[in-house]
């Protein structure tokens, strides 16, 4: 069974995996269609579709047993629970003192220990769309997808026409066990040539279930980590020595290539989820992860040498390494119990390492850095913009990366700006809103859409699409340097963003409206020759704004956002 | 009609109106030809004929209408011009102090200046050429090259066997107005594989017609622009500042990758011109420009964005909105009054920015360099070479990019020598002469016109093409490092080279003739056993010439020019 | 007759050269082995055919002449031979001195120097075998080669199936004469995309006769040049000054691109083999070779300037420079006198260059460094590893190179361990063994020969690849960063590697067996959770091993040795 059946299957199989854990009892509906997803694949033999839907009824099954298991689980962790929902509210409190919104957070926490608080419910969403979502989060959901395509073949057209943003069906799982997993947006020029400028960098995504453990592994690339949600300790082993650091929500890691390095949720209830900017150092944006540890799966790369060198270098026989190398089938990411979850995690106390101790959002040494540590470099009733640079944490220098975080209030938006040189490759952590980019690399292939261009006369040549994009928690987006940008939230709840911003060093934003915009700037004549207006009609008209960077988003929103459904 | 029927009317336009420019009275064997030219287009369909001729007709009017309006204007203007002559020939004189041809440049005051001097004028040619020259400059003169095309199929065997020479139709135009063009060469990389070393640079050219205005805008590009000729003011906006200077011939400027930037020719007379090396911070070797200010024509990037999010972020309504972003359709160059360029010009007493100021040729801060202020690193009768590094301007650091300027008297040559590892962006600024190099990589391709290659008895098994080409003004070239090049001035001008030379960092010039030649420095077994000579004849030899770097050009180099016209 | 018939020809003839130093009197076997290949070869016209026949007879007669003259040389340089045989031995003893073996060294001292020692000689092999060994080191023995091919199709698979490993017959030459060879291998992605990593890179060897001097040249590449054997002298044309440096086996020369450079075998009877690992700088991967002096061969660059041209900068009539420029038809390598060599020599009374100086091992100011001077970084009774980097030698940084240096004991094996950043380019530079390596890039493309992974349930999805090679002298391979990789040598002969490391900076080792390894330092959880197993139970595994770095090799080798053999 080749690749490409295998992930067709894995694709039905989450498909099922999403829609069994909605369901209550009558699960007939998805397993039939699961089965009726294996028959109509054009690709696969006689005897694929027979393991196909083998493989449907046996995850069925499967799935059935945890949510058995699970919910007695549930039972018994009440207690624990509203310990876990107070400490988590606590926390948003803190989070709010730094300007940031207290509503996502809140729900989040509700979402994760389980009780209902006095939080607004979200709009237009039944309770078992909210549990749905709150099942699948980033994951692959492709079923549900390709029903899509079959009534509007709308993900054909925008593959094409927008490269640059990127749904949560693009990440594609590297490991996946029941536990969390891994998942990665392919190489950015498999997506288009326009993205070639960024080719060497990948985006990442771990997420991991509440009290688990990823097994060590190094990995032929270098990465940033950005702590989006839940807490972990990260073990990184160093020349030598072992260092364990405590992470949180805002915390940025830096792991170099070839580092060998494991984690844990230590959270009871929370998932951990971490974006990884990865720079490969072997090959031009494509990387592998080497396990060490485990057996079967993950695979021991020590079982890739003869039995006859592991024994002369381990000094043990070949009966005792082959027990060892078998036991581990459990994947990439498995469950671990209380006591070892504590024994792994960071201590206040600082036993093991310098900077290490438990949930200090302070500067914890050279390994890692909290961005909401630092006062936002813009902030008022709009939004706040928070950035970390290689002044701030010297070991984002040797990438050129640059790290930003923007909360932008219901309502509102950030922008239109553009960087003077640097990359965004940007993660919506939060909140619905709506992108719009100015492109000129777009606007001669899709000339069709555009408004027509003046060509007599001479003249820049010059013309700009429009790239407009939906976002929502999960999706991913890339700004290239010198693009127009603005991130509009939609009138239900914050909008977060969370930026990697690659080729950072000498990087100026430039703000096209408001406070000290580009064209304020400019003198009364070089206004009057650019617009061929009067300058005192420019300035009337540029000097109107006076917030700076955020501002108070578009009023008749409602309607404009049914273009963009229409888009 | 396609892009390329589109070139292909433009070229014929432009053609149409260099001729246009040099004829008084009976145009019609111009417009004859235009026409001409219309129909032999095998790609052009019955209707894109048709089109092709009503724009011959369409510009030759237009030409003939604005003809008219300069000659009115040239009779106001008569008295400024005097007193512009007069000051231009002053430049020339301390431009002479300075061990540079005086001759060249006192004949373009003449020619912008409008009244003929004293001055020698160039040899085998006509009034009427002459004026032909100054209309054109290094515009796309296409017209003239398809008829060598017919008579020799010249261009065709040069394209692919030398791809090291650019002629002036090679630069193409992006942006075209009646009072300027910025056009650029194309990908090196489209040119020929054996330039993928320079492949994310690009060589651009900007000329603009006295009193005008290049409109505001970004380019995703960092940018060291070289002054060939004329003088202007460029603006430039770095994190909230704004900062004219004021540059003349030899002024080198850095502008950062996405620096809002405008300029203006503040010369009554004299054109600007000024050559743009170009590396791309998005894309290798691609870049696009970004112009905010503009309506219609240049497009403005605001006007991609949705009018929702225009009224939100500016503050304004959009029927205002509307009326600002739909005036400017006069393209990215246009025509200033005398006040607005004496608005828009540097100040000597530093109003706006600590090292504006005048006319001076020293240093100005940090953003520009005068090529001319140093001393010439090399300097005899026979020419001089000035050189500007990181350690002269610390701004060309980050670009690894060394600027360097070559007089070569008339009738001389610089070299043979070669650069240990920078490769040369050359621009011939003024006069004609012969370029000769030595390449490695071309004489496979071409061995049928390599010298029979020895290769009994084994050997090096490298044999060397011999890149020949005629250099006049506005043609480019490219140098790669380790290759031996040289460069003969004709008999009759001054040969001048401006070169950008990528890859500078501890770059070694290697004379290969004359005082310290690398030969000379060998010991005597070395020199016998390499020649296979004597080492005293091998010495004789090369102790002959006792010039450093510029030498007296061949004697019988009248015979060779015939040589190059057959090649 | 075509590229590809000149090479199997010279194949060819190398093959019967080789074979005809070997034997005595009756070679009439491999001339009939010569003229039958030329039958067999599909290729080849009957034409071509014939011209192959006579090149066979031809080289034969001159092998046999140049044989009996080569008798009378030896006869008369005996007493030399005595005294350098002298000099050799106490060499080999220095090195004992720094924990490298003595054996490989005595017995290539005798081998140079012709008298048999007391040394025991290799297992396995005739006294003819070594014979032929000792004329044909690291030529391309493509006969040899070809007849495998014809038994096993094993060259073959090998090729597509393991991209790292490079046999002798890799090696392409570029110069060849009679007095010496350099070699290179191709470019690294011509053979995989896995290796376009190090695509800027070349792996190339030179081996000069005793007594030869290479004639100046330049070349379009950095290099790092490592001297595996022999004694030389190197010059160097920096900036109008010459410098000479003495170098001998461990020796790092830095040369920068487009320096001349030229060199002399100072040895009377032993080879100077030098490994150069080379990043070109005009484009990727491909460089030229610039010969200035010379003639016909190797052809100068000079001549492919105008006579004229030449004339006039060298101030030299046409019939002189022909004549100069006619007489060198030996190629790049040539015999030079003892006068010659001697004057050649750099002179420990520093005539010349500060640093100059005979035989010192010491530190010779910035040039050269000697890898043996530093203590091995590891060492003990199975191995040493030496390794030099920028701290050591400043100019290794700007290529970001680090230069290592493995003697393996024989039986003894170094690993498993890997490197986190750094690509090792390595070359057996003595004895024999075997590599093996994980690799995951080659399980997906070769997963019908791998072990069947385990996708149930989810999992890393990871597979590695075993990679193995047999390593004799002249074997170049590739171990890319993050994969663990063994190396053992085999019971009768140390094995010696020379690498060089590319993306050096910061990188660290991590050993996988023995004291310090990876798994040792986690905690005992971790390992638990990982493994799967009990951490006692791993822990006694992980930390049976209490020697570093190098270790005893396997016992039942030799029953492997046969397996590799199928491979």
């Amino acid at each position: 069974m080749g690749l490409k059946a295998s992930l067709v299957v894995l694709s039905l199989l989450l498909a099922l995996a999403l829609a069994s854990a909605s369901a209550s009892a009558k699960q007939d509906p998805e397993l039939k269609q699961c089965r009726h997803q294996c028959k109509v694949q054009q690709q696969f033999s006689e005897e694929q579709q027979r393991q196909c839907e083998q493989r449907c009824e046996d995850y069925y099954l499967q799935k059935q047993e945890r949510k058995r298991e699970e919910g007695r689980e549930e039972e018994k962790g009440g207690g624990d629970d509203r310990k876990q929902l107070k400490e988590c509210q606590k926390q948003c409190e803190r989070r709010q003192q730094k300007g940031r919104s207290r509503e996502g957070c809140q729900q989040r926490c509700v979402e994760a220990y389980g009780r209902k608080g006095e939080d607004q419910p979200r709009k237009r969403r039944g309770k078992e769309d909210q549990e749905k979502e709150r099942g699948k989060e980033w994951v692959n959901d492709r079923y549900e997808e390709e029903e899509e395509e079959e009534g509007g073949e709308s993900e054909g057209r925008e593959e094409s026409d927008n490269p640059y943003v990127f749904d949560r069906e693009h990440f594609k799982a590297i490991v996946e066990t029941e536990h969390g997993r891994v998942s990665v947006l392919p190489k950015f020029t498999k997506r288009s040539k326009l993205l070639r400028g960024i080719e060497n960098f990948r985006l990442a995504l771990l997420e991991a279930e509440p009290n688990t453990f990823e097994v060590p592994s190094h990995w032929d690339t270098d990465a940033v980590l950005f702590i989006v949600e839940g807490r972990g300790t990260i073990t990184l082993v160093r020349q030598n020595k072992r260092h364990s650091i405590n992470i949180e929500e805002g915390d940025i890691v830096r792991v170099e290539a070839g580092t060998p390095v494991y984690m844990i949720n230590r959270d009871q209830n929370q998932k951990l989820i971490i974006a990884e900017l990865l720079r490969p150092v072997n090959l031009p944006g494509q990387f592998e992860a080497f396990y060490g540890t485990g057996g079967q799966n993950p695979e021991s790369f020590y079982t890739a040498f003869s039995w006859e060198v592991l024994e002369a270098a381990l000094k043990t026989d070949r009966n005792k390494l082959e027990r060892l190398f078998g036991q581990q089938q459990q994947g990439a990411i498995v469950k671990a119990s209380r006591e070892q979850i504590e024994a792994l995690s960071g201590h206040e106390e600082g036993g093991r390492w310098p900077f290490g101790g438990g949930e200090s959002h302070g500067s914890k040494g050279s390994r890692s850095f909290n961005l909401f540590n630092k006062h936002p470099s813009h902030a008022n009733q709009h939004g706040q913009l928070y950035i970390a640079d290689r002044d701030d944490f010297k070991e984002l220098e040797d990438m050129d990366v640059m790290i930003s975080f923007a909360n932008i209030t219901q309502g509102s938006m950030i922008g239109p700006y553009y960087n003077s040189r640097a990359t965004k490759i940007s993660f919506v952590t939060e909140g619905e809103g709506y992108l719009e980019m100015a492109c000129p690399h777009l606007s001669s292939s899709r000339s069709k859409h555009s408004r027509h261009h003046q060509q007599q006369g001479g003249g820049g040549g010059q013309t700009y699409q429009k790239v407009r994009a939906q976002l929502r928690r999960g999706t991913a987006f890339i700004v290239p340097a010198g693009h127009p940008v603005a991130a509009i939230a939609s009138k239900n709840s914050n909008l977060q963003i969370a930026c990697f911003e690659v080729n950072a060093e000498n990087n100026v934003r430039y703000p096209l409206a408001g406070k000290r915009n580009i064209i304020d700037l400019m003198e009364r004549e070089a206004k009057e020759l650019a617009f061929n207006f009067p300058s005192r009609d420019v300035d009337r008209i540029f000097k109107s704004q006076d917030e700076e960077f955020f501002f108070a988003g578009p009023e008749e929103w409602q309607e404009q956002e049914r273009g963009y459904a229409d888009e």
